[in-house]
């Protein structure tokens, strides 16, 4: 198989690598060397930088940011996480981040991450992202536009009293 | 005040820091330039490197592993943590990480660190060790004079029904 | 264009990514959120983290390591290298990064690497690799079989004199 | 010995450590779990690390900038360098970064830096440092008082020549 890297994955793409549920946004790479520890498995502080990595793309297709010095745009904070490390990764091996949102309230909402490689999860991240102004001075509410994109794209549920 | 950097701070130097509470292992260190991120503050993960460096400065001291190849000493497994990101830091600042075993099991335990510095608490984590067969074939039984040591050194509460 | 990120490329898509002169192995990547610096360009050291990898990928492809734990192989080491950066790099760009053997002794060699992107070269390398014995105790020289792919795969030139 | 680490190095501290020769500048710190490879020893990579932040340190007590976001000041890009690594590092070694200004001209200097470790240099980085305005539309041009400080606490020789 041929697996396209650092390009968002088609839901065929997804399921192709061994996923077993698409995710609207799935980003292919390769551990790297520098990655691997004194006992050849990749380091577990790598992972956080593979979801940090799928979080920024994430965030530009979804509007928060360009990331881009100088514009005024949302400052986009995490504030707290939970990973679970699932099963060991080594030199070489393919895996796919996916990233969707899970939840949102005014200002916040949280993201599912998972790591899938081989036909099995590594490693998954749950966090919660909070929204402050371009100056950081004070929270900053969910623009409606991206709003609009967690219940239309990522399949968050509307519900009655959301915010 | 005079900072000692990489050696167990004793709990007279951690209330001189700030510290409102002492450690069975306290580690002061200082920003890197390396750890900024284009905002200018301390990249996320770099908090996880900090954290990762005194679990194995803890491991070690507790005598759990030497860290020396060859040795057939158990392999010490992170299997889940959950991180607080609570203060954003900056460049050339001074910190302290605390880390103490809070529980255990027969073959794992929990760990508990923070990050402090100019007297407030920057990140936390709260993390699950699981200890493996050298050769990782299965779980091993943490050693009894690591469980006296988290019974006399950390203050783990002794359970009657403990393990 | 479509990109082949991780996979060695042919000397069609070397041309095709803007290359003047093909190389004997070209691998193309993408830069990450956690190599820019907070001018948010891409950090120095970044760089060499690239030129390493690239580097592993070529002691496999010649045949001198397959860098698996507990295989008695020879010890591959770094003795020297010169990096000029030459273009400032940003967010998201696509670079190639080219390795070849420019030269060798009985038991070192010199290996030339570059970095190209939109058209331009944005660093080199050159480095002095040595061999030593598994253990590290003397100097290996150079497998025959390796010598011969330096001369056929990389077009270092036959001398009279070499050794 | 008790090291002081992330502190300028005073002379005397300077030979204590075993340096044959003092620096103007000379932090001292020690190996990190993270920058070990897979052979346990050193990744290449992290003497760079290291250069760069003991670099940067040099730059603020010169007065070439302050590293600070929304000041007008030069920015300072590393076009070359050259570095030898010379013998490995290890889990937990002390070691100490000299840093001094060997040369200059009119809109760049030389660097020289060394590590030193157990009374032997392990790596080598001798580097051109070129001056840009702030926006990086020109070169600048070293600062008067950069210049003379070159001269008294570095020791650069005069030359009749200089610019």
């Amino acid at each position: 198989m041929t697996l396209t890297y650092h390009t968002p994955l088609s839901p065929d793409q997804q399921r192709a690598f061994g996923l077993p549920e698409t995710w609207p946004l799935a980003l292919a790479d390769r551990v790297r060397f520098s990655e691997l520890d004194p006992l050849n498995h990749v380091n577990n502080v790598a992972y956080l930088v593979w979801f940090e990595g799928a979080r920024v793309t994430y965030f530009k297709h979804v509007g928060l940011s360009t990331y881009k010095n100088g514009e005024a745009e949302p400052r986009i904070v995490i504030r707290r996480g939970e990973i679970d490390w699932l099963q060991e990764m080594r030199a070489d091996e393919d895996y796919v981040v996916g990233t969707r949102t899970v939840d949102y309230r005014t200002t916040s909402f949280t993201l599912r991450q998972e790591i899938w490689s081989g036909g099995t999860v590594r490693a998954t991240f749950t966090c919660v992202i909070v929204l402050l102004m371009p100056d950081g001075s004070a929270r900053m509410p969910i623009p409606e536009y991206v709003r609009e994109r967690f219940h239309a794209v990522d399949g968050v549920e509307r519900r009655v009293d959301a915010p």
